[in-house]
């Protein structure tokens, strides 16, 4: 299994906006095992996403999705940047899927 | 619900070690939502775990436990660094618990 580790950080003042953008995603989205949103307790303007795909190449097509490609076009101009922290193998913990 | 994001980073030729540790460890822990396990892709010596827990008390306490000790102790030989890369407020996508 594919893991993502992502970071965002919204410009000022819009972190909340950020999440909204993230929470109106769609839910069941084929080969994705896990997708948690999480705001960052000590960095005021970061919100986390760590992912889980059946494999790389379900994430790939995932991408290029009309969900995602709306999601990130919404999210533009609401980031200062978007870092892909860590591109991991699933080794355990993973939900069943 | 409360995140961690933590990256370990083994000492040479030890991330296979690290992650038996790891691997090793207590699987049902109270108020422990999800802790997943996985190898960096890109860096050869590093293990990331995301982890959920229920709150950051239940967290807390979890640390002081046996299982949780015994883990750091036998960690600490196989290890560069412990970073927590993240303490994380989770708002959606965590296993329901």
């Amino acid at each position: 299994m594919h893991g993502v580790v992502g970071k965002i950080v919204a410009r000022p003042g819009q972190r909340e906006a950020v999440i909204k953008v993230l929470e109106d995603r769609p839910r069941e989205v084929p080969g994705c095992l896990s997708y948690v949103v999480a705001r960052d307790v000590d960095d005021g303007s970061a919100v986390w996403v760590t992912e889980i795909w059946k494999s790389p190449a379900v994430h790939a097509t995932s991408l290029r999705s009309p969900g995602a490609r709306e999601m990130v076009d919404r999210l533009r101009p609401l980031v200062a940047t978007v870092e892909r922290v860590a591109t991991t193998h699933i080794l355990s913990g993973a939900p069943e899927g």
